[in-house]
């Protein structure tokens, strides 16, 4: 599996992006709009929040998805289009025409997505124009692929992008992907985004298998704050330029499906690094479980704990803060078999803190990267989730904010 | 009903406490062990923290609260015997057994409670001349009451105790109470302890009974950051000295419990205004739910959302955060129903943002108590969560303490 840096997005055959400002942020000389096309028909999946508030383009693409046709994406930054009734909806519809009329495409095959302020009406005139130009300017160079990677950030301090290409049946087949996170966006919420393009072909039932396991394991798997956007859309159109074709009977599904893991954990990762006011990258490992679903609901809530997340900016290795967290998650404990390893130092063993060297522990507290591993001593299950902490940063950003 | 805010836990008849420094707090003007006693017989009732990991005296009062009888509670701050395995076990026996032999009473009637640092075991020795001195400076004086509620302390900033005296039988009822809470204990968790006292003859299931109902719309309906704790205790004695018997049947059972409940809610709201770093105090009612149990797990989806408490903490009525924060409580909701009031200012209506005077809202933001009303427009059942904003400050306790 080959990594690549460059153009992620367009890097798969037959796939072209469009960005360009239109005016709904304010600063002029950042990107707002975009479109990302398929050259040929293709096959597309795609999962979003399950906030029960959710946001307008939320509502129609996933109508579009159900259908498993997608052949371009279009999206804005700088309004979520949430809270906007009828009048949002009418809009995200009308986004979808113009753009399915730009690329004359039917409007069926077109996905939309919007990210920041809600609770406003979307700029139409200008938007549409944007929708207009964005198309106009398509290719699928670098370029085209960085601009599409800065169109959908709101307050990401940086673009979060990644390909990949294998071999199957000797050919070449790549897997591109841009996200944007956990920016605070006025006056609201971050929201979750993220657009994958392949060239494979695929039946998009076998495409929406592939995606939700790699999702399950990596978009599923962070959390900076604990707080669901109503926006949140992860898609992915495959359009067989590379004249490779996968079913569910392929002896490289593995390999493919690898990759797709590949790419989305690396942009998941990418967005809990970004994380508002993070200084800390931190994996949590709960392994020995009666169930995944019981390792997994237990590493979220040492995730989530203030107090977990403050001591880890504080770069305390607290390991009561962390067994109680485990404590209160709703999952069975006996206390005497749990051991807990803070960057591979056991500090906890069968239910009480056990002589460590803390010199050591303490300064490999310092690092950007922090590892938890929680044993549990019941079952054979376990998971994994990855964090940042709670910082000063955290609570200027989103409390100095006025609407 | 009369409120007393002098003497509180020896304000009921026939109870005396003594508190004393021992040696476990750092700090030797504190005081760090503490007895409370019935001199005559007493029913006894407790609730008991639901985490999996809880501490030794948890374990050790669960089997005493079972039997109905407590005629004696003793506690110590500034170490909370958790995750000290059978040692830890055995020192909370202790504990009972040194009290119970001072008091002259049967250990199966003395409830112990710790607070304060986690792992550690207690220093005996220092613990059992302390529980000796607590118990020979016993009285019923405000000054012994003020003591009790200082002794159970940690980094709570002040105490927090309060009694009402009731007409039953034309005779005085009195209930009194203390309790201690949001204080970050070095290196773990805040932890909750509150002890009641009632002078009135009451049958220990009926007490149970009462106990649990104003527990449940008290204590149970506040947060700070969530994280619960291995220690938190709620204990109540009944000894009679009133002269008046309470019964099920009893016509001022109802204003026995409005009583109770006063007291409990009292220091319910007291340890949210204590909380680490509060500078607001903020009623969350949700009303419109199809049961009690949708509106209360909304209310505090609501009121641990990290967004919608660091907007609080800015002063700022950030609308999107409160309905986003209910849209993921896990409860079906329709968008288009839903109204919310922030202090009493209609923000969102029908699933929209209002007009509304925002020079008024703004203003009435910067008061201490903040009130958010959401209607869900579903059905009939409401719930009330209060909580605390999330600031720098708590931050700064929690982030800069090293283990």
């Amino acid at each position: 599996m080959e990594v690549i840096t460059a153009g992620s997005i367009v890097a798969p055959k037959g796939f072209l992006s469009g960005a360009v400002y239109c005016g709904i942020k304010t600063m002029k000389d950042s990107l707002d709009v975009g479109v990302i096309y398929s050259e040929y028909p293709a096959a597309g999946a795609a999962l979003f929040t399950t906030n029960q508030i959710y946001a307008a383009p939320v509502k129609y693409s996933r109508n579009v998805a159900r259908k498993g046709k997608v052949r371009a994406i279009v999206m804005n930054s700088g309004n979520a289009n949430a809270c906007t009734g009828e009048q949002g909806y009418k809009n995200t519809v009308e986004m979808a025409r113009s753009a399915a009329r730009c690329l004359k495409i039917s409007e069926d095959e077109v996905l939309v997505a919007s990210t920041g302020i809600i609770g406003r009406q979307l700029p139409m005139d200008k938007l549409i124009e944007g929708i207009h130009k964005a198309t106009a300017s398509m290719g699928n160079t670098c370029e085209h692929g960085n601009a599409m990677a800065r169109a959908i950030m709101t307050t990401d301090t940086r673009q979060k992008d990644i390909a990949v290409r294998l071999k199957i049946n000797n050919k070449d087949v790549t897997i591109g992907g841009i996200t944007k996170g956990a920016g605070m966006i006025a006056p609201n919420m971050a929201t979750m985004l993220c657009f994958l393009t392949t060239d494979i072909s695929i039946p998009y039932i076998l495409l929406n298998e592939c995606l939700k396991k790699s999702v399950e394991s990596s978009f599923n798997r962070i959390t900076i704050d604990g707080h669901m956007s109503t926006n949140d859309t992860i898609a992915i159109m495959a359009n067989g330029a590379s004249g490779v074709s996968m079913t569910s009977q392929h002896a490289d599904l593995e390999k493919f499906q690898e990759g797709l893991d590949f790419v989305a954990k690396y942009l998941a990762h990418a967005i809990v690094k970004d994380g508002e006011g993070a200084t800390k990258f931190v994996q949590i490992d709960v392994v020995g479980a009666r169930s995944r679903n019981d390792a997994a609901r237990i590493a979220r809530s040492i995730a989530d704990s203030p107090l977990v997340k403050t001591a880890l900016n504080g770069e305390d290795p607290n390991w009561g803060r962390i067994v109680s967290a485990a404590g209160y998650a709703g999952v069975g404990l006996d206390e005497s078999k749990i051991n807990l390893y803070i960057n591979n130092i056991l500090i906890f063993a069968k239910g009480m803190p056990t002589p460590c060297d803390l010199g050591v522990l303490s300064v490999s507290m310092k690092s950007r990267d922090i590892h938890i591993r929680l044993e549990l001593g019941l079952s054979a299950y376990s998971d994994t989730v990855w964090t940042c902490d709670l910082s000063h940063e955290y609570v200027t950003i989103n409390a100095e904010y006025h609407t």
